[in-house]
């Protein structure tokens, strides 16, 4: 083993993953030039009918069904895992598979919905994927560290190993989800592209030559692809939002401390500056809100010590049920204020992303609500400032990961090499201050816009860019700030997939006068022949702690704009 | 000014504060040995009958009065101002005057009454004194430090030197309070006794051969003398509890994210391993209960970025008020269970404290409640990890302050000169995962005493000192680590007074074998001559976040032990 190259080490875990895969499920991946959108009809073709309808029905559509015995939670593992299965070959979205102890799962769901006549919990049958920062029994969490592989986050002999489960599946499998695979991510986490020397790169399934983003990118490659109904990815700068935007998913990065992180590998673990946070990805808004309110459900902050006690909170949820007139008397029904950030001065968005600007305002100026101009406090300073905490060990926990197998680091990353004076005490502390100063300075901003709303609150939402593409193209992830200010602030952030790129519409902007270097690199990257097809989105920012609110809202845009 | 000594800015900083007491409010403060009780009828010797009735009814009793017209804003003002004025010349209490502006404003809020026939809020008239880390317009913030006389936290040509004022203060306007003083602190803040070199000692007005606590000594003293209803001071290793428990007093450590910190000064800002809370000291439980719901009404969590929006849980009381049968029908009232935790292993607590628990547990048994052994995860771990958050930086902030005027250190803190070598990112990182294993340990042990109980939940509190003596004789204080856990595992804590050391009661335990050399320091310093007279108290722990079930129990268990 010593003396095993880490390429070897790679190979052999990637073979064993793909070996997990039964010969009947076995596909050959076209090249990508002549296969470029693998969704759809490509992935059908290997499909049954009864698989097709199980796969492409809504977490919350297919609850109705298994809590109630219509559909066997057997059926619907199999056709997820087959599906699963067929898109770990076309994009690499798969760092474990147990598929055998999943069905195993499901019959013993089975057994017990025969036997009692109702479900183990409100996520009987349900298969959730999970993006491989998870501990599950009887496989291993790599995190696309090439030196993890054989170990539990880098250490033998904890005992630990393949034994020890993080305490979300605990609550998971409480609620009778059926677990079956966990997701691949760039090894570090901290890339918003899916790379490691594991399994390479994870394709984004709706076009394969951009990125599924990153960190969760096999979540978002993978749900993209209907391979999982819905999955939970993590989030400290976009890795929750990035692949739900990129693969035209519902995505929520919920505040710190909403729900359980205990017991999961992590980068930086105890960087505790800006943490980052677990939530799920989705086709629907209801699916979303279905898992969270299971987890609540299990009443997590008895289990982590970090998760407030705030069970879900249907009053939230209720105000704006009532103010868009989904329920409730026609008394309540009123306007939406809504802020909109066209840019944030650093870095322009491309033109598919201010067309999908334009249509979430136009559809709800057309419904009646208010939109104001967004114009914060320093978008640059909430970036600048948020990146130093991740750098305040100078790459310390990152080095001592790759050093275990001397594999390369991906070159989004090779920076962290450079860096070798850590920050000392009093320079966190003054970041933190710092940090304390903006967010008061945004959050001051934000109630002073009662002013400039009729609705005698302020703004309900920001409808703001994720990312300045629709995707990245690989290695062309030039600027986060579109998501991490979201971080910096800890505030609740929904991803709502809008529009698909057409080159006949979305067309580079011949004149186009960049800000600087880095926004030339971005507003280059963007070519219409490239992109056609791909998803565009955006994201709906509310403050910190406001899930409800901000899931039900992102809902009713949703709705509005046909998605 | 650069000429001065920080002698003689202390002095005239001191003469200063003295100037602002009114020529007729002037008394001689009798020698200590002469005169060591100065509550009661001492201190009432100086005040009128109609003063003394007004200063001896509890804050949620005087708005009872304030908010119907009854009593005038003025009168109770005026009242407190002079009982504050006698307290600060007994015992060093005061770091700031200002009972001219209180009286203006109380005027104003009677204006205001007459005009509107109702009240401007919940704190209508209710003095309000606030530890000196309040900014308050008009008066200095010093904090101890000389070197911050005429500065705003130790800098000059901020524009904020007396303008500026803390966000709480903002909101305690907005609720009808009246402000009055700002109360003495041990500079650094980091010592559970009040002395600096402006006002020197705060001593204990109960006893004034012991310390009032710190580091909100001023608060505790203030109140003690009943020169304050209700006060707010801070907490990071039992600042608020501390001086609650010294001096007779409920108060509470909220957890972190309840109520504002926002826009105060403290020591080591930006430590964001174990953060300073603010919560209120007072003689009744009710009255803590008005001021953090007064608060809450205001919500905080628009205008301080670090509070949780968790408005007043009233749900969170009422489960409480019926399992003890204040409210509702016979077939709610039940069982609440405890855990006594008689000693930490570490340092055994003195006599007089083991009788205070017998007496808790003597009357929860009595009235049928559950007593449960509290044997958790070691809290000498707690202790320690908890220790080094605060010399993350090796006193690089401390150091800073104290070198602006060159003045001396007091003993208790002189440990910070030694340090030279800061925390590194990578080692603040493995002391934050030391901890939330920690936490986490102690939440696994938490919710595993349901199985111990006979209610079906786990313990609802637990009983336990809060330090291991009745109050700390001058430079005695030599263990904290009966307060630091609760701010290490960020737990809810409320203070309950139990008793007062009796003599012929509490005798020194003749054959007591000490633990160790600390141990010993603690067992020889209780001396039942020198306490006689001092107040007993404890704490009531809860978990994270339950600020109103730890309330209702706080005033359940003081009812019933006749408090």
């Amino acid at each position: 083993m010593a003396t095993e190259s880490w390429k070897e080490r790679a190979q052999a875990k990637r073979e064993a993953i793909l070996a997990l895969i039964p010969e009947e499920w076995r596909i050959k991946n076209p090249p990508i030039e002549k296969q470029v959108d693998v969704t759809g009809k490509y992935i059908q073709q290997y499909l049954t009918e009864r698989e097709v309808e199980i796969t492409e029905t809504t977490a919350d559509e297919i609850v109705k069904h298994t809590v109630t015995g219509r559909w066997s939670a057997e059926d619907v593992a199999k056709a997820f895992c087959h599906r699963a299965a067929l898109a770990h070959q076309l994009v690499h979205c798969l760092h474990e598979i147990f598929f055998d102890a999943a069905i195993a799962d499901a019959k013993a769901l089975d057994e017990y919905y025969a036997k009692h006549k109702k479900p183990v919990g409100p996520l009987h049958g349900l298969p959730v994927s999970l993006k491989d920062q998870f501990h599950v029994k009887d496989v291993e969490t790599t995190m696309g560290y090439v030196g993890w592989i054989g170990t539990f986050e880098g250490k033998i002999g904890t005992g630990k190993e393949k034994v020890f489960e993080s305490e979300m599946v605990r609550e998971l499998r409480n609620s009778g989800a059926v677990l079956y695979c966990k997701t691949s991510v760039p090894h570090t986490l901290m890339i918003g592209e899916t790379v490691n020397n594991i399994i390479g790169l994870t394709h984004n399934p709706k076009n394969r030559s951009l990125s599924s983003g990153g960190s969760s990118g096999g979540e978002g490659a993978l749900i993209g692809l209907r391979g999982s109904p819905v999955g939970f990815g993590t989030d400290i700068g976009g890795s929750i939002r990035i692949p739900a935007a990129f693969n035209g998913l519902y995505g929520i990065r919920p505040s710190v401390g909403r729900m359980p992180y205990e017991g999961m590998a992590n980068s930086m673990d105890g960087q505790n500056s800006i943490l980052s946070v677990v939530g799920p990805l989705a086709t629907s808004v209801p699916s979303l809100r279905l898992v969270m309110k299971a987890i609540l459900a299990q009443k997590p902050w008895l289990h982590d010590p970090l998760v407030h006690e705030l069970p879900w909170r249907y009053e939230q949820e209720r105000e704006i049920l009532e103010i868009t007139g989904a329920i409730g008397d026609a008394s309540k029904v009123g306007k939406l204020a809504f802020g909109v950030l066209k840019t944030d001065g650093v870095v322009n968005p491309t033109p598919p992303i201010r067309r999908a600007i334009d249509i979430v305002v136009k559809a709800m100026k057309d419904l009646g609500h208010e939109i104001i101009e967004w114009t914060p406090p320093s978008h640059r300073h909430l970036h600048d400032e948020g990146l130093k905490s991740w750098v305040f060990d100078a790459g310390t926990d990152i080095k001592g990961a790759f050093s275990l197998s001397g594999e390369p680091y991906a070159k989004q990353i090779e920076f962290y090499k450079q860096l070798d004076k850590e920050f000392i005490g009093s320079e966190i502390a003054a970041t933190n201050v710092k940090m304390r100063q903006l967010k008061k300075e945004y959050l001051d901003y934000w109630v002073s816009t009662e002013k400039s709303t009729s609705t005698g609150r302020p703004v309900d939402a920001i409808i703001a860019p994720l990312a300045p593409f629709p995707a990245s193209r690989f290695t062309m992830y030039y600027y986060y700030g579109y998501s991490t200010w979201v971080n910096m602030l800890d505030y609740t952030s929904v991803v709502v997939p809008v529009t698909n790129v057409d080159k006949a519409i979305d067309k580079a902007d011949a004149d186009y006068k960049p800000v600087d270097d880095r926004d030339k690199n971005v507003y280059e990257s963007y070519d219409p022949e490239i992109y056609d097809g791909a998803h565009v989105s955006l994201q709906l920012v509310g403050r910190r702690l406001q899930e409800e609110q901000m899931l039900a809202i992102a809902e009713y845009v949703g709705r509005s704009i046909g998605k």
